[in-house]
């Protein structure tokens, strides 16, 4: 009888407990659906300021403008974290032809990779090899590769539902390419975009020439998919096609950039941090919308739904816009050294840089017992929606936060969209749906609002 | 011992077909992803056809082109049924601007809605009265109406989820709105656009007179959301504004069309019949790609990918491309007709109608008892993130097969960005992604091989 006394009060506890959530939830999705900030910001961000490299000067307006537009919230404290980034300049426009006999060329879209040499002044001609990756190159062996240039043309498993994995099987390619063709005496390197549809578009992204010493470093750019297919086909007509391209991206010296950080100060839990954050810098051919504009206005746009909700955090609410995630992870890695330097005490972070498209859940990293918590509130986003709360990666600038007990957990928004604009000139407002933005922010600022009320049961803080 | 067995056996049958199920799956969405026709089917429609509204040149072509598609699939039949279609034509682009004092105009984007009546040879002038609905229309009463352009004003309620309640809890405006405003003397109808974005594209779609008399129809147009707001702003300014707008749309006699049909025929029950379809007419602004080309070639492709897969089909397997859903509902309610007149036995019917987006789900039309083993398929549907399987409705053109104990069903794709381009000038192929449409023609596929093996459990069939 007592048994069944207890049992009715903790339902109805946890009726009232649902009851009082559904209806925060409820609130925080009907202000972004219908007085959001996110889509503005965005705007202002891709269509006034444009792609934000690191070390550029429309990275530097960008943490102005966001500066003073966290400034505008009235929040509890608004600053800069300085932290050194690295400066790499794409210079003039790339531009290559395949030549299949003497003065036969056709020009063909490329763009250099993040981080590649540049070409010899006159550029650089060179017969090509094709593999489908590294294995294929080490396989054929320096005979078959010195002095070619090596087109790398696996493409993106199209099977894989999920396109974040489909990349991941891919990107290795134009991440490590250049290193390991220049073991093999290739004089450059040309990678398929990582795109999974056919366009003209060549992406840009990072690589790494690894050991590789100064003076052996080959160039590397990415060709549009289309391309890619036609040199394929042309490779196989004519295996003697000579690959021309030319560019003259540059390394600088580091220069001195910034996290841009707003938090709302908890009331009973001050020195317990809660972070939400994306990434300010992107790549400079489109304007960085998708990647990842939308993340950073969505992490603004959690603390003005919490604040204009009369939510009044226990903990410490920060939102974090990191510098420098394409090209060093620099504010990532900056961010995560000052906090544990200051003894700060991170119990919960999220990020979104998976776009700005439909939520569709959220992905976590952390112990089982604490992810079993998390998918109690599953139910809390159905009527949004919002189904997926998946065990897996975070994101890459909260990853360094992460220590033991901890969660960390990234916004997964459909995933069908981004790589046909990743990287790319088409990663540009146009293509941002300003309903599909506010849902991911209002998704974000529920699950913030959830680990900071429930946050005592988990993992870090568990008594 | 022997309920354990029973119940090991049980479950290792039961693991088997899963597998089994499985296998198919994953067979049939990575066809659709490989080596999919949807696409390439839909750019002919969209590119080289267009808007193919019921009675127009493009329709007809879009009829014989899909029965030439399903020819080259061998299949085991491929017909037209005729059906008799109103044909209404749009005229003359449309004109309208609005006036503050004689003289002061500003030119505003309009449309006609499907079914309007033309303005006077010379335009339509008048005071406008806006209203929040139709209720508001008859609270006002004639004295306040009669002589007035009627400005219909409420917005979809972007706090819905799905795009498709807001739709319909505004849509009324458009369909009746004429016929209300008739009958206080009003002499035309500005409705605000069905879509939830601000922007100047006009959203045509249907309407109706109700039992008005003819000589008393009056004109009705669509106004794209951004000058329906800038009206709104300027009769508050101004309430002696004015609104001319000049239209020759036309009504003429029904002309001869035709459903288009293929079907698999059944192995073993050849009489139990299931239908896939969408509908090959559409709005005439844009070329009809998400609403609904992409249902067509989706139901098209369930066929082929059924058919390469190398599955039988026990039960006849028929897509049927229906004509004139937009502005009449002839082709549904003509094949629901001779199928009853035949005695055909259609045992599952599912629509695609909700545009080429990424597949969410499924809602489901039956009994609760079928509803409930639909439910059990949600494991095999879950890697492919297509979680929602909701109760609901299926589709304008399948619903007039209902009957006692079928189950009708209808795609879910995501809802975001539909009324963005629903029955306006920007319903066009950019903007359907590859990889969604093929999703969905997967995720279709799967659902109709699942009726077909296991649908002697359901309603209608079962024993």
């Amino acid at each position: 009888m007592k048994k069944l006394l207890i049992l009715l009060l903790l339902t109805s506890f946890h009726s009232y407990a649902q009851n009082d959530d559904e209806k925060q939830l409820k609130k925080i999705y009907d202000a972004a659906l219908t007085e959001g900030k996110a889509y503005d910001w965005l705007n202002y961000l891709s269509n006034q300021i444009g792609g934000r490299l690191s070390g550029s000067l429309e990275a530097q307006r960008a943490v102005e403008y966001t500066k003073t537009q966290l400034d505008s919230l009235g929040l509890d404290k608004v600053w800069l974290q300085p932290v050194m980034v690295p400066k790499w300049v794409r210079g003039t426009p790339e531009f290559a032809y395949l030549e299949t006999s003497p003065g036969m060329t056709t020009t063909v879209p490329i763009c250099a990779l993040g981080g590649s040499v540049a070409t010899p002044v006159g550029g650089l001609k060179a017969k090509l090899i094709e593999v489908k990756g590294i294995e294929e190159l080490k396989a054929l062996g320096r005979s078959k590769i010195e002095g070619k240039i090596v087109f790398y043309n696996r493409p993106m498993d199209p099977t894989l539902i999920s396109t974040f994995d489909a990349y991941s099987g891919a990107v290795d390619q134009r991440f490590s390419g250049a290193e390991e063709a220049a073991k093999f005496g290739a004089v450059g390197v040309i990678v398929r975009s990582m795109n999974l549809r056919l366009d003209d578009f060549p992406h840009t992204g990072s690589m790494s020439y690894g050991e590789t010493a100064v003076a052996d470093r080959i160039p590397a750019a990415a060709i549009s998919t289309n391309a890619a297919e036609m040199l394929a086909t042309t490779l196989k007509l004519n295996p003697e096609t000579k690959f021309y391209f030319k560019q003259n991206s540059k390394q600088f010296d580091d220069v001195e950039s910034f996290n841009v950080i707003g938090e709302i100060t908890g009331s009973t839990h001050p020195d317990e941090i809660i972070v939400v954050g994306g990434h300010l810098d992107s790549w400079d051919l489109g304007d960085g919308s998708h990647d990842d504009g939308a993340g950073c206005v969505q992490s603004m746009e959690v603390l003005r739904l919490l604040k204009i909700s009369g939510y009044k955090p226990k903990r410490t609410i920060r939102a974090v816009l990191f510098m420098n995630e394409e090209n060093g992870l620099r504010g990532g890695t900056e961010y995560a050294a000052k906090a544990e330097m200051s003894n700060e005490n991170h119990v919960f972070a999220l990020e979104s840089d998976s776009g700005g498209f439909t939520p569709r859940g959220f992905s976590f990293d952390g112990s089982d017992a604490d992810l079993k918590k998390v998918q109690a509130w599953v139910p809390l986003f159905e009527p949004y929606m919002v189904h997926s709360f998946q065990k897996g990666y975070s994101g890459a600038d909260i990853a360094p936060l992460k220590k033991e007990g901890m969660v960390l957990a990234g916004l997964l928004p459909d995933s069908q969209r981004y790589f046909a604009h990743h990287h790319a000139a088409n990663d540009t407002f146009e293509y941002v749906n300003k309903r599909e933005l506010e849902l991911g922010a209002a998704s974000m600022a529920s699950l913030i609002y959830l680990f900071d009320k429930y946050g005592d049961d988990f993992g870090t803080l568990k008594p």
